[in-house]
């Protein structure tokens, strides 16, 4: 039914519709997009085109009508509810030209439902049992909209199959078990001859995107020959190389690209899929049974935090201390009033004398040290706004980098924090130096 | 051109494109629609249509193709910068019929940002000056790419306007402010005749949703008879109410509503369109000129770093401690040993202590201590999971309150520092009572 190449495996047309006027309006994030999509992919079924538009009976039916001209398979989120703006029931009866009618196992289950909650059923949540004719009902496990399914009626030329319309509930603790639950199955049974697909997402750090595909794409022109598909994704400092492939070779093939990779970008990749630096680095210290403390002064705090966000950080992470004064570098972490005068605030040696000092007093085997001017004022001719210090301290002695951080305050302290957790992670690896 | 009823304003037909593979495939949320849909709606231009597709020039080719045959405006953001999936450009030069030309500014510009940066250009970079001819181009101050602006081939149809299509640079620092400093100025030079547009938005914290409605919208009512729009929009703890309204009166009844939500929701409000709770307590402290130090357990360093998220901090913070081990609580904070062993580290008694440590060992007027059980694991029948103490410490004594936060690690750590937060604020108050 849709195009493929010759050899190729069907893929299945897939396209997303996000209905809500809170999404045109940017007032939320639009998180089922990303999480159904991801759910999808690495199931093999790659959505082709998403569309979101607002809580309008006229948008909902124009979207879909358009999306089943080009897709085999529709899915829509929202607007099942039993409020006056949930409107895509509606809105898909009037597109395929017929009635809606009451579902009795649903109106039975919504009877039973808020039985149980010893609630009197409003009138209104009734007409979440009115159900496009035709449709296949989800129960719904987690709330009172059921999941509704329906072939588009059909054009009458030929023998093609009609496209699928899928209506899933908005509310999440609704949706993500009924697209775990009943989605995928009802997927892989519908249109079980969809190519195997694999993928993996590596992540890696300090290595820019142009300089990384020059790295890499050369020496993965065979795998691109077979089929392999790279894609990039720039975050601040970081670069996300994703490998797919389609088929009964899908597997080696995706294999053999990271092997490729890993081999010319080495140390630089620290996860794979949705692993953070954090947890990279908490999981190294875990596992060699060693614990960190930090001091910051232009992170504020950020660094502890993001290594807190770990679960099971309180095994390697001791604590820390944000001293943005001098008064609280002298006070709690014994950095030497001598040194603050001599060299300033933002300087090598009092990163040196932060790290050395909150490794002893917070008693850890590491210590990682921030200083630096965030900016916008604080700049001098020699040390210029964005300059930063991080000292790494551990037993044996302490490192310290320079590095110019040009950013807004939020990207900065992100990337800051980031370098800070890279010299970390470089250290914990097997074979790196000791000072 | 778009439709209009009678008597009102012609709106703006917008549609948004957001081109990347990996938001098919679900590794990334797609942070630029809420983001640019939300500065568009504040400005009067409410998005109509979003539509996300993969990095393929056919893909983009058609959805840009269809979005002009319906849409005023089309913004595109991504597929600009050097690599080979940023494929924004050839496709609408393929789609409008016009070669793409070096424009020899640009060159310009990148030569000077790599010459700024000691680095040499990579020759790949160079593409990012090629732009269909005819487009305005918009100088990128904070990357490489510039953003695009073109009118669509006239259909020669008549004498209507051609839609325009705008070509915005994927990376966030490079989007904001473009957005910001070029497109929204563009628009309201391009599209004048739109209709005076006055929204609000009002931020206020422990009101739930639904007993914010109760309490503002009969009051409401005469206003809303006269075209106020409002809007609701739940965070964690938090509603925003959105006031808006358009035409010659709009500011005028913005500005009557508004004065009815204060009224009714007082001191609950703490700021305005995107103010944060954290901005609204330094603003606070720094108009008082008092200070504050912050010491937490289970937020990990989540308080501290959102205080200093907030330019200008260093005048009212002067830092913190992060003790997740009772030795630090001992050694940095000096809790007696005793109220650890009696009480246990999650308990009013500790927090107490924490907060006249911090307090008096960092020398602050005010500072707000947190001690809780993040969990998953570490509850009680006592003290489940979720349990958290927070202590404000002044010269008159420490308050001490309780709650109850079961939520997952992520939202714990952001609603725990937002209830100390809150503390805090509501005690720097005018009128406030002194413990």
């Amino acid at each position: 039914m849709c195009p493929t190449e010759p050899g190729e495996w069907p893929r299945l047309n897939i396209e997303l519709i996000n209905t809500g006027s809170e999404l045109m309006l940017g007032r939320v994030l639009n998180r089922h997009q990303q999480w159904l999509c991801r759910q999808l992919a690495d199931h093999g079924y790659v959505v082709g085109r998403q569309t979101a538009v607002s809580d309008a009976a006229g948008d909902i039916r124009q979207v879909v009508g358009e999306a089943l001209s080009r897709a085999q398979l529709v899915i829509t989120t929202g607007g099942l509810g039993p409020t006056s703006d949930d409107l895509t029931r509606e809105a898909v009866a009037d597109l395929f030209g017929v009635p809606l009618v009451e579902d009795t196992y649903t109106v039975a289950r919504l009877e039973a439902w808020f039985a149980a909650r010893n609630r009197t059923m409003p009138e209104r949540v009734r007409i979440q049992a009115m159900v496009p004719k035709g449709a296949e009902v989800w129960a719904n496990e987690h709330g009172t909209a059921p999941g509704l399914a329906i072939p588009a009626p059909s054009a009458g030329v030929g023998p093609s199959t009609p496209p699928w319309l899928v209506m899933l509930p908005g509310p999440t603790r609704e949706l993500h078990p009924m697209v775990r639950e009943q989605l995928l199955p009802w997927l892989r049974h519908r249109f079980p001859s969809v190519a195997p697909y694999v993928s993996v997402t590596l992540r890696s750090i300090a290595v820019p995107e142009s300089a990384m595909q020059e790295r890499i794409e050369p020496a993965l022109g065979p795998w691109i020959a077979r089929g392999l598909e790279v894609g990039y994704c720039a975050h601040p400092g970081e670069v996300d190389v994703r490998l797919a492939a389609r088929g009964h070779e899908a597997r080696a093939i995706v294999r053999a690209g990271e092997d490729v990779v890993r081999e010319r970008v080495g140390t630089h990749i620290y996860g794979t899929e949705d692993e953070t630096l954090e947890q990279a680095v908490v999981g190294l210290l875990a596992h060699q049974g060693r614990t960190v403390a930090v001091a910051e002064s232009c992170t504020g705090g950020r660094l502890a935090s993001r290594i807190t966000d770990v679960p099971g950080a309180s095994a390697v992470f001791v604590g820390g201390v944000v001293s943005y004064s001098n008064a609280l570098k002298e006070g709690l972490l014994g950095v030497s009033p001598v040194t603050l005068a001599t060299h300033g605030a933002v300087s090598e040696a009092v990163a040196r004398e932060m790290a050395a000092g909150a490794r002893s007093r917070l008693d850890a085997d590491f210590a990682l040290a921030i200083t630096g001017i965030a900016g916008p004022a604080g700049g001098t001719a020699d040390k210029p706004v964005g300059t930063v210090f991080i000292a790494l301290a551990e037993a044996g002695g302490v490192a310290v980098v320079r590095h110019l951080n040009r950013f807004e305050r939020e990207v900065f302290k992100h990337m800051t924090s980031q370098q800070a957790l890279e010299m970390l992670r470089q250290r914990l690896l097997p074979g790196s130096p000791t000072p």
